[in-house]
């Protein structure tokens, strides 16, 4: 692949920053950090650390790139430094952090912790993140800021530019200031392109666009996500249920959002979560390794169990111990194939019931399909291998039972789950091996009982 | 959940829809498709449909809308449609495109039709196309529109405006002006809000921002990616290696990369390809699935030639042929977890070679502590089952053996397979299964005939 300047630079500098790491040379490597790298490449140096090292260089991290750095962090990182501040510290650190990256991060501290960073603010900031915090962290709510630009539908353009002169700075992302009247309720929006072809003598009321997207405070932040992605937003204004405006949330925390929703399902199945760091020290990492092995070893134990209901065949005709992971094995890579489908396009927005039956239905063919096809490939071979034709009727019939019981259980699994309220992606893959393994041994191992019984 | 009203409303409308599309009635369906959804919603509908109501749905739609919705739908869908329109249909649709949405139809077209679209252009839009067209779809020089609005550094902030002013409209996602000299090099952006607080007096060349990021032409898709994320972009200007100004890559377009990206890894695990279309029809989708299953059936035969090599054993001792799936599902999961975790983190960037050494040696360690306590746990369980302390010690050893080498190749099998272009999230996990069975049947086979022989 094609290495830009830019990537190139930065790993030279990286490269240079490890080896003054490894010399020992501290002075060498804040002066490589502090000058040579931006505050989210600092962050993504960081977060590509392991912990000791990774100590280290946020120890050398000049003090007012502090701030910037967290806020370009990943929860756990951030939080494991944030843990380490007294809350002094936290107010002098977060001073410049807009109110949604502010509550983000005191969301994941102690409630003490909480109150007395709140009461070390000034009345308006804290009203401010009070009111952010008292949205769910996954809702536009937690998600929006409460820099936005507004203005009133009387006025003329050229008033507007007049005003907007008159402010030092204008907040990221503003993309369109947003039109209210005297009690805050939203009116519309002037997008800023819009504003700059207009006349300067037109109304605001006369350009502004009352069509504009708007999300409401309690909105799930996926549908947020799927939101923005549709409509090619850069930011949205966010109202109360009685339509008074509260906040913007803009597209670079959507961004995260579309990340770790996409993350979390394949992390999730894994038994992974997306927030996790990467480079988790040992013990913790082992703690939670080990209740996802426990969980499946559950799944083990019990194909184990179906196994042991017939050890008397087994032991009259050992070729069935040889030939039957292949069942179960075949079964569950169907099973994973319409699973995995189906919880992507559940994250999309794309299944309901209109399509469920079209897609069973699918899925259900697809797998009598595929099913005798590798039915016809796998039983010859056992023939073959072992001289024994029954032994590939048997192992034929069972590959079909599994791979159709795989594709209808692989798509319904998804749906029950999410009514239920259970995460698909975490739970979907344990379940949907325990079913391919059950019915994959018993299928199998049941028809040869009947057959050399 | 809390449903949105926004949404509420959407569901009723693909409600009613689905209704009038069952009882038949074309006319109500196409009046509520054309007027009561946008473009982008109609885009997600069409996507969220099965093949035949889907072309009925199509048919139905306004001439005038049909260009939009195709810059919505997603490569399959969208290449589906196009494929049945004539050269002069494809013209007329695509009128409105940006060149970089231009650029994705035609690549998937036919090369006799891309000549006949590219032929029956004017010849301004033919060379606009034509350069998009001669980048690699998967690079900046791909992704980029060519609408960029460029000014003059000695000019005034009051110029601009006025210049500004002269245009009926400005691009979507236009944040910033790109300042550039009389031989179209890059020399800084004007934010719009900073020229928006700027004096009107000041010239370009006092407030400009020289430090603005740049992209490459040829960066890599998923670079610029990180780079807007990381850098939390609106748009960025991509020059020639000359420094001559070529484009600009848009937010919009980034998120559907890391969309694709993320999608990618989760997709590929279980052998799919993100771009497929949710509702392919039976026969193309049985085709698709029967690849990936021959492919596993290989790593399944695999595993059985290896019991096969202990037939003797397991004939002597059929408890063997009951525990012997515990070994080798516990290596596949144990496995999966690392290998999961470092095709995520390699995509994200936090992968090199200074701290692979550390990655290793904590999986490695995790491997030993979490093997260790599951044998325990396993080997107890196998003790009581069979009452034989032997099969206790044997399992044990196996798992842990097992546990340790799934550690090891899960985090090194991303690693080794991305240095030969090969793609670890398709590949990796089918090779995996393959080692973490072929050593689990070995080790535990392999030990048993030692003590049972």
């Amino acid at each position: 692949m094609d290495k830009t300047l830019e990537q190139a630079k930065r790993h030279q500098k990286i490269r240079s920053l490890n080896e003054a790491l490894d010399s020992g040379s501290l002075d060498q490597v804040a002066r490589i950090l502090n000058r040579g790298l931006s505050p989210s490449d600092i962050a993504h140096l960081l977060e590509s650390t392991p912990p000791k090292e990774r100590s280290i260089l946020w120890r050398l991290v000049d003090k007012d790139l502090e701030g910037e750095i967290l806020q370009y962090l990943s929860d756990e990182v951030r939080t494991d430094f944030l843990s380490k501040l007294n809350p002094q510290e936290l107010v002098s650190i977060t001073e410049d952090f807009e109110t949604d990256d502010l509550a983000d991060v005191l969301q994941q501290l102690p409630e003490k912790v909480i109150q007395e960073v709140l009461d070390s603010m000034d009345s308006q900031d804290r009203h401010r993140i009070e009111a952010v915090l008292s949205y769910a962290e996954d809702t536009a709510g937690g998600l929006m800021n409460t820099d936005t630009i507004t203005i009133r539908p009387d006025i003329s353009i050229d008033v507007v530019l007049r005003y907007l002169r008159r402010h030092r700075s204008l907040p990221d992302m503003t993309d369109k200031l947003i039109v209210v009247n005297r009690k805050d309720e939203f009116i519309g929006t002037l997008p800023i392109t819009t504003m700059l072809v207009a006349s300067p003598s037109s109304t605001v009321r006369e350009v502004m666009n009352t069509d504009a997207v708007t999300i409401s405070v309690n909105t799930p932040d996926t549908e947020v996500a799927n939101l923005f992605e549709r409509r090619d937003l850069v930011s949205a204004p966010v109202l109360s249920s009685e339509g008074r405006l509260l906040g913007r949330v803009t597209i670079d925390d959507v961004v995260d959002v579309i990340r770790d929703d996409a993350d979390h399902s394949l992390m999730s199945m894994a038994g992974l979560d997306e927030d996790d760091d990467t480079f988790t020290p040992i013990i913790k990492t082992a703690k939670r390794r080990a209740v996802w092995l426990g969980i499946n070893l559950i799944t083990a134990f019990i194909a184990s169990a179906v196994i042991g209901l017939f050890e008397a065949t087994i032991e009259k005709v050992v070729a069935l111990a040889v030939l039957m992971p292949i069942v179960a094995s075949m079964g569950g890579i169907a099973g994973s194939q319409a699973l995995t489908l189906v919880i992507r396009s559940m994250a999309v927005g794309q299944i309901s019931r209109n399509n469920l039956g079209w897609l069973l239905n699918r899925e259900f063919i697809v797998g009598i399909i595929n099913g005798t096809l590798w039915a016809l490939v796998v039983a010859g071979a056992a023939i073959v291998w072992f001289n024994d034709l029954m032994i590939g009727v048997i192992i034929a019939l069972a590959l079909m039972i599994n791979l159709i019981v795989a594709a209808v259980a692989g798509t319904m699994l998804p749906v029950i789950l999410r009514a239920r309220d259970i995460d698909p992606a975490l739970a979907g893959g344990v379940i949907l091996t325990t079913i391919t393994d059950v019915v994959g041994f018993l299928s199998f191992l049941g028809l040869a009982t009947i057959v050399y019984a």
